[in-house]
């Protein structure tokens, strides 16, 4: 290319999770044709995400400060600690009322196939709650039941089989208000196999 | 989402082509996670593209000022006429040494699927060129010979069918050093459907 400019805009951007080098050049030359304001608009909005947004020390969801809302609340639950994997997790999590305990995001979840270890995940600082939190009795495992999810979960359980830990997993079925003749066949397969006290259902 | 600055990053970068909301959100966490330095280099890189490249106006290439070298040059064949559907292949048929004519880039090619018709191409940009350029003699469609390639290529030709034009398109076939037995097939039914005189070869 003979455009230092554009050669380095997509030398940066294609550096991003999920952009290559043929989307990145389709993004410069969208950004070529824009108008200016665009253009602007996405650098300042980048420096303000920079300055307004980082992640909380402690649980890994998104704050405004060094610890979180959540992890700052002295009214929440230090008894029961939920595992996610993504900082929206927590958002649709907390949106359904029906937890009022701590969060741990994990950032993530074990995928060989896209090069994402146990190195690569939160797991070391959920270890090292585990052992600093002295009320912890409850460790929910919230990833997604995905084949990545799962195996983070189980990985997760494994490692802490020793800790005095009751560990939970949220629990898979078919969907509210969803169709059994129409249902995936695994998760009717595991509705199935995981099926639950009628009573308990209540 | 309860972050406005996030939310923000998130509708902009979505809106460029080839980003969903999934792939805003997981760049946004990226950047949150990244040296400050990252973000502010991404941010300047953005801003240093829109001030120093634009696209030639007339062929569509890239340019530094109103006109690209191309078409600024005076001693390039103002009787052939490259039609490209990307920037980036005019470099890569400049490279060859082989074409002394002027260019002109479509900025993609006709793919319903993709939602790109002709009016979203510069085809009325080219219509304009066939009629102001007098010495126009000769329209090279070289367009990729995909389905999309070809389909835009089908389109101009016969959008200039009555022009005094010599319409001509790059040669499909078998490419410089790869093997008949494992050459993609149709690939290697086109060289055969489309064979040439052996002496037109040397």
């Amino acid at each position: 290319m003979l455009f230092p400019a554009l050669e380095n805009v997509v030398r940066l951007l294609s550096s991003l999770p999920g952009i290559g080098q043929r989307s990145a050049l389709r993004i410069a030359f969208h950004l070529i044709r824009s108008e200016n304001e665009k253009a602007n608009d996405i650098s300042e909005a980048i420096t303000r995400l920079k300055g307004e947004v980082r992640f909380c020390s402690r649980c890994g969801s998104l704050a405004d400060q060094d610890l979180c809302s959540i992890c700052r609340d002295s009214r929440r639950d230090r008894s029961v600690l939920c595992v996610v994997e993504e900082p929206g997790d927590v958002y649709a999590i907390e949106k359904t009322g029906e937890f009022g305990g701590s969060y741990h995001v994990l950032m993530g979840a074990i995928s060989p196939l896209d090069g994402i270890g146990p190195g690569d995940l939160r797991i070391k600082e959920l270890l090292g709650r585990v052992q600093d939190e002295p009320d912890l009795k409850e460790l929910l495992l919230a990833t997604n039941p995905t084949l990545e999810g799962d195996a983070t979960a189980e990985y997760i359980a494994s490692l802490l089989k020793d800790a005095k830990l009751h560990i939970t997993r949220i629990s898979h079925g078919i969907p509210t208000g969803a169709s059994i003749e129409y249902a995936e066949k695994t998760t009717l397969a595991r509705s199935i196999k995981l099926r639950q006290d009628f009573k308990a259902q209540a």
